[in-house]
């Protein structure tokens, strides 16, 4: 493994780049494959490269449907469509579900330093009620309306980490696609691409 | 069934006028099931209800992937975010595959209206190269510049109508969500509303 940036990672950072001036460009969608058999599909934020890596971090409550999803099915595909320069992303891969109970000191070092690169008020929302679940009413008054900076994740914080092995492109301008495989899924940055049709 | 508008479809025609100087707010992503076990995810554009119903229209091209998805599993779930008013619409349901073989005239009479209804320009793509197979170079030259606008559907096009039975409504501006359900799947008309927490 060496820290060569896989073929379609640059294409995406052009993307975030050349859409950068819209708040919705670091918004995708994650289809899972739900616990009833049916497929699941929700925006997620793109919480940045695990690292020198390939791998796609997401930020999640661990009391979110999504997790029971993935616990059972661990695979997922991204639709990441970017509105200005008409570019799609999609990326199929497996996802690592790290809480805190994790077994690996380095993955719950991962998830500690995606948390406090998350922002503090976007860290509160995981002291509120259980999402999904019905909503009995005012709550407002049960959460915390602040949170200690320097405090470590909270229990219902879940850093989700996609490890592509698929990715399609397709450029609306241009009319081209392009399907990225890895070749092994040993190496990660060994990449095959063809241009396909549109 | 009466004329009576399922709850969800109100707020959805609501998110459509209040996003429709946005080019893209008529785009949602659609999540399969792929014939490999693994979800699948793409943009698709919205082609209206199928007439007073609750249903959605998506056109596509009979060649690509999609359709063998749905053939092995009817689930879909449309992940649809406006971005200029933060709401997002989960819908799932079961999506009928309509295509030029189908022995449903009714159905055949549906198909031929929706490609009617597509721009003489967009119907020209279904005459273009297999989506997905390898690009053989400048196949521009193969391809048909005009087509007869009163010519009726080619063989690649297909219609999909996606029958919602459960919607998931998140409004990030009043920090709102709504999960709606078909209490029955033969009335169409008959949902459950419950507020859930975001």
């Amino acid at each position: 493994m060496g820290t060569v940036t896989a073929p379609w990672k640059q294409l995406l950072l052009n993307a975030l780049q050349s859409n950068s001036h819209l708040r919705h460009s670091s918004y995708f969608q994650l289809a899972t494959i739900g616990s009833n058999g049916r497929p699941a599909n929700r925006t997620v934020v793109f919480r940045g490269f695990a690292d020198t890596s390939n791998k796609i971090q997401i930020n999640t409550d661990n009391r979110s449907n999504k997790i029971e999803d993935l616990k059972q099915c661990p695979f997922a595909e991204i639709c990441w469509y970017f509105t200005d320069s008409w570019e799609q992303f999609r990326i199929n891969g497996t996802v690592d579900v790290i809480d805190g109970s994790n077994p690996d000191p380095m993955k719950l070092q991962q998830r500690e330093k995606a948390w406090f690169a998350s922002s503090p008020k976007s860290r509160l929302q995981y002291l509120g009620p259980n999402p999904g679940l019905p909503s009995l009413g005012d709550q407002s008054t049960n959460v915390p309306t602040s949170l200690d900076p320097s405090a470590g994740p909270v229990s219902a914080y879940c850093l989700l980490v996609l490890d592509p092995d698929q990715v399609d492109y397709l450029n609306l301008k241009s009319n081209e696609r392009i399907t990225f495989s890895r070749k092994n899924v040993n190496e990660e940055n060994s990449w095959s691409s063809d241009k396909v049709n549109p």
